[in-house]
């Protein structure tokens, strides 16, 4: 069988036909152009999938359904955008329904960490675990948890905020309003501050060397080059990221205890160089001291949510 | 049906026949002398349902099983109380099946803190909720986990460790060995040492006027006494009590969005009074400034482990 999966983003709408085993068997992407009336955005999503459909020589009774990964708070049940930033006029956005207007197939939408996460344990890091979570660190931090093979976002809607754990309390403002989130101190973009931080302080820090030191243009790699490279206050700036992110994880692995915690987003590709000096903490964020709980590097990248969307399909069919 | 339950603690063992509406039709209690070895024990656990049977006037085939809540990590799955702490011996316990080889009846056996959240779930606060959350408040802070009517700790064993989220980074340290555990800062000790701190810093604090100034014995109900009563510097640490409560309260939210969030244990007692600032500071704490949780005082106090534990039978035939 044959489920379609896409990925609706700020900047490029990502569509694929994806089979029963994770495999892309043929994948397109369009601009997005987020200024249009959903309308106009709905509509190209769906033609995007019927020409996939058509090159890849089938019909519509090939192929199960379409899933959507969509960023913004989403309301499954009713298959709608409650409200999304960065588009003209996302609020109540009725996205499933004008995606059947023009495919008369089952149509399921889910947010978009959600189904990244569902991509990732299916097909992924997780290797087909039923009960895994991914982090995706970017310029917020993701969650998407799956329990059971399913996702899980509570029972009201708008659960699974894993970036919102206040880990410091008191501590720094976070955008959703509390002080101290784990998004403040985890994300790719705390990298950054924390980089830029030992580079104010300390002129010979090979970060002021950087775009003829405008520290406003670091990123998170240049952090990472620079502590690969030796330099002293970047590894500092590592050492005190990854002791935040070993603590949001042991929260994670206190509440859990799932199969995998799957790592994702930019500073990911670090590899082992992130992973390393966060499983040597955990040793001591975790209850009893010891957990079976593997912590682990994304491995579809930026597929993971068209995949994880194809696979709403799936998990919904088993219902 | 009637279903018995049995809590088993530290001082004492209780037990009681429950009917399916969670009514005690019969309860008793006796002392645990836990110094004893757990054959002793476990017998005693047998031999308590078995006259609560009798006494009751029922045959052993009106009852459909019996369920058990023990503190300490326990395997579900087998019966098994892997450890438990202020027992003499408890490594490795298989209370199941020595229960069962006296009540040739069903037995299941569950963390304390979870069958409490049962209880309180179906018959407590919870109305009857399939999706709820208990915090109970004393010398540590625990948390049972409902989720779809059924006891959530985890995929791998040993999770739902609500107390051992980090709220509070390189904060007091755990007795579990991490730093800033939310158990430190809202379990009932915590009150009193915040309390403890404002009495030795402030003479005037009326708290020095209790126990002819030994502030070792000073307990949670004391301080918000003070509090109730005035005294400033009690309110004061009320107030960062429930600061921290409302933190720990809009993780749990963020995180499961569950139907309740029901706060139990001794300082529960004070009802609105702990409530009300919570609920108050939880505005702010809440994705998106608001939710549908509802955050309630536990209703069943001693009762709650006795019922919940009888309540093992129902989750588990509904399987």
């Amino acid at each position: 069988m044959i489920y379609a999966g896409i990925d609706l983003g700020g900047t490029t709408i990502k569509a694929a036909l994806v089979n029963e085993k994770g495999e892309i068997l043929i994948s397109r992407s369009i601009p997005t152009k987020a200024e249009r009336p959903y309308q106009e955005i709905a509509a190209d999503m769906a033609d995007l999938v019927l020409d996939l459909i058509k090159d890849q020589g089938l019909e519509l009774g090939d192929v199960h359904s379409v899933g959507i990964g969509s960023p913004g708070a989403i309301d499954p049940v009713n298959g709608e955008i409650i409200f999304a930033a960065n588009f003209a006029d996302f609020h109540h956005v009725p996205m499933a329904a004008l995606i059947r207007e023009r495919i008369d197939l089952p149509v399921y939408l889910e947010n978009d960490a959600n189904v990244a996460a569902l991509g990732e344990a299916m097909f992924g890091a997780g290797e087909g675990s039923k009960n895994s979570i991914l982090i995706t660190l970017g310029t917020g931090l993701g969650g998407g948890i799956i329990i059971n093979g399913k996702i899980f976002s509570g029972y009201y809607m708008g659960g699974g905020e894993l970036g919102h754990i206040v880990i410091k309390a008191d501590g720094f403002q976070c955008t959703c309003g509390r002080k101290g989130c784990w998004e403040v101190y985890s994300a790719a973009t705390a990298l950054i501050r924390m980089g830029r931080e030992r580079a104010q302080q300390h002129p010979e820090c090979r970060l002021n060397r950087l775009y003829d030191g405008d520290l406003t243009k670091l990123n998170a790699k240049d952090v990472f080059d620079a502590a690969n490279g030796g330099d002293v206050f970047a590894i500092d700036a590592v050492e005190e990221y990854s002791h935040y992110l070993a603590i949001g994880t042991g929260n994670v692995i206190n509440i859990f205890q799932p199969e995998y915690v799957i790592i994702g987003g930019g500073p990911s590709a670090q590899g082992d160089k992130l992973l390393d000096p966060v499983k040597r903490q955990l040793k001591r964020e975790v209850f009893g001291g010891d957990t079976k709980t593997k912590v682990v590097i994304a491995k579809l990248g930026n597929s993971a949510g068209v995949i994880g969307a194809a696979m709403l399909g799936v998990i919904n069919e088993n219902d």
